[in-house]
C-alpha cells in the first residue's frame, strides 16, 4: 500500500498520559507517510493531530456536528458529517488500520466496527474485552512505537 | 413511554441456546407491546423477531444491503439501508434500549454506540468489557426474562 | 412483489390541496397492501401517513433528528435516524418506488436518489427538471390515482 | 472563511467540453486557496481534481464504495465511504458551497441537498428546475470563472 490511512481513536477527554502516546503516535504515522483519519476534536484526536500535522502529516477529520469549526486546528482536510455518532463507522471505514489510545465509549464501537471489517488494530492503555466465544480479541502494547509498526506491518 | 423500540443484537450465525434465549427475547418484548428492532438477519437477529412476529409484535429490520429480500421472514417492516456496517450505528440510534444476546465484533460496535448516547443495555452470554477507567460497564444478567425487565423497567 | 414499499414525499409545509392528494395517496397505498414511507414529519408527509393509517396501512417515518417525539402520529414505526437531511437518501433506498407532491429542495433530493437507483417514481404537481442531456426525465400526472397506479404497476 | 471547501458535482461520464469547464474550475479553486471536494471518481469529478491537484490545490474524494482504489489519481485525501449513493448527501453536507457542471441524476440529489442546506451553488450547462412554487432556484452561469466567482464571493 502505497500511502496507508491509520485512524487513531480515543477519548475528547484524555489524560496527559494518553494525549502524549496520541502525539507521539501522530507524529510516527506522519514520518511514515501515512494519513492519519480521526473524529477530528480534542483528547487523542487533538494530540495525535498535533503529532501529525507539526511533522508535515495529512491529517483528516471526521466531525460528528454540522460545524467545521468543531474541528481541532491541526487538520490537513476537516468534513462535518452531521451524521452524529454515526460517523464513528465511518472513521473506522475509511481507515485502513487503526490504533486506540484510552477511549470511552465511542471508541470502543469503533473497535467493534473495525475488527467486523477485519482492519488491523493495536490498542495501547485501551479497552480489552472478552467475547462470547475464543479467539475474538486484538493486541494490546504498551507503547507509541509498538502499535504504529504493528499496525503498518499489516498494511505493507 | 407509550409503546418502547428495543434492538435485540447478536450475531448472524448463532448457538442453539443463543437462539432460544434470543427468541424467548422477542416473545416478552412483544407481550410488553414493545417494537422489536433488529439488523434483520439470520441467528439471533431471526430468532428474536420469530419470538415477537408470532405474538404479534412489530419487528423492525434495519440491513445492511440494498435488497430486501436479504431480511428474515419475520419482519414487519423491512429496509434495505445500504450503508453495510454503518447501519449497526443506526440499530442502536433508533432503539430507546438495547438486548443483546451473545455476538460478535459488529454486536460489541452496537454496544459501544449504545453506550455512548446512553441507551439502557443488559446482556446475555454477551461480551464482557473493562474500560481504561473504572466505572465503564453494563448490566449481565442470566436470562431473557432478567434482559427484558431491567431494560422495560428504565424505559417505563 | 407480496408488499411493495412505496414512499411519499413532499414539503413539510404544503398547501390544502396538496395535502389532499397526499391523504388520498396514502389511502390508495394503504387499500393497495403498500407499505408506506416517509420522512415522518408534517406537511405531505403527516397527510400521505394519515391518509393510510386510518384504512389500517402500514407507515414508516424516518425521522432527521434524534428525537422519536418528532413523528407525526400516524406512523406504524417511527425512526429517529439523527442522520439530518441524509435521511432523504435513505427514504430513497428504502422504497421501492416513490411519489411526489409538490416539495421543495429536499424533496428535490430524494427525487434525484430515487432516480439515481432506478425506482418508479411519479410526480404530481411537484418539481420539473431539465436535464444536460435529453432522456432524463420522470413522469407528471394530475391526480393520486394515477400516481398510485402508475407505481405499483411498474412494482407488480 | 480562511481556507473554503467547494464540492465540484457532476457525472462520472462526461464530454469533453464539460470536462475542460470542470478542469478549469478546479484549477481556479485552487489558485484561489480553496479545498476541493468532490465524489472522488471518473468524468467531471476527476478532471476538476486534476485541474486543482496540478496546481497545489488540495482534493478531497467521498467514494461510494468500499475501496480506496475506486478513486482517482488525483485526490490528495481518498475516503471509501461504503455508504453508496448515501454519499451524495456528504459532499453537500460537508461543502461550503458547489458547483455543477452537466450532471446526472446524483448531480440532481446533489443540488437538492446543498439549497436545502442553504449552501451558495451555481451551475454551468447542468440540470434547470422548475418548482412547485416561485422562487426556487439557483444561479446558471456559462463559464467556468462565473461559477468559481460568483460561489466563492458568497464564502468570502
Amino acid at each position: 500500500m502505497d500511502r496507508p490511512y491509520v485512524a487513531v481513536i480515543g477519548a475528547g477527554q484524555a489524560t496527559p498520559e494518553q494525549e502524549r502516546v496520541a502525539e507521539r503516535v501522530g507524529a510516527l504515522l506522519a514520518e511514515a507517510g501515512a494519513v492519519l483519519v480521526s473524529g477530528g476534536r480534542g483528547g487523542v484526536m487533538l494530540a495525535s493531530c498535533r503529532g501529525a500535522y507539526e511533522r508535515g502529516g495529512t491529517t483528516v477529520g471526521l466531525l460528528p456536528g454540522a460545524d467545521r469549526a468543531e474541528g481541532n486546528p491541526f487538520l490537513t482536510v476537516a468534513l462535518p458529517t452531521g451524521m452524529g455518532e454515526l460517523r464513528n463507522g465511518l472513521v473506522a471505514r475509511t481507515a485502513d488500520g487503526l490504533i486506540a489510545v484510552g477511549g470511552g465509549w465511542g471508541t470502543l464501537s469503533e473497535i467493534g466496527f473495525a475488527m467486523r471489517l477485519g482492519r488491523p488494530l493495536a490498542a495501547v492503555g485501551s479497552w480489552t474485552v472478552s467475547g462470547p466465544e475464543a479467539g475474538l480479541s486484538y493486541p494490546t502494547v504498551e507503547t507509541a512505537e509498538a502499535a504504529v509498526s504493528l499496525v503498518l506491518r499489516q498494511l505493507s
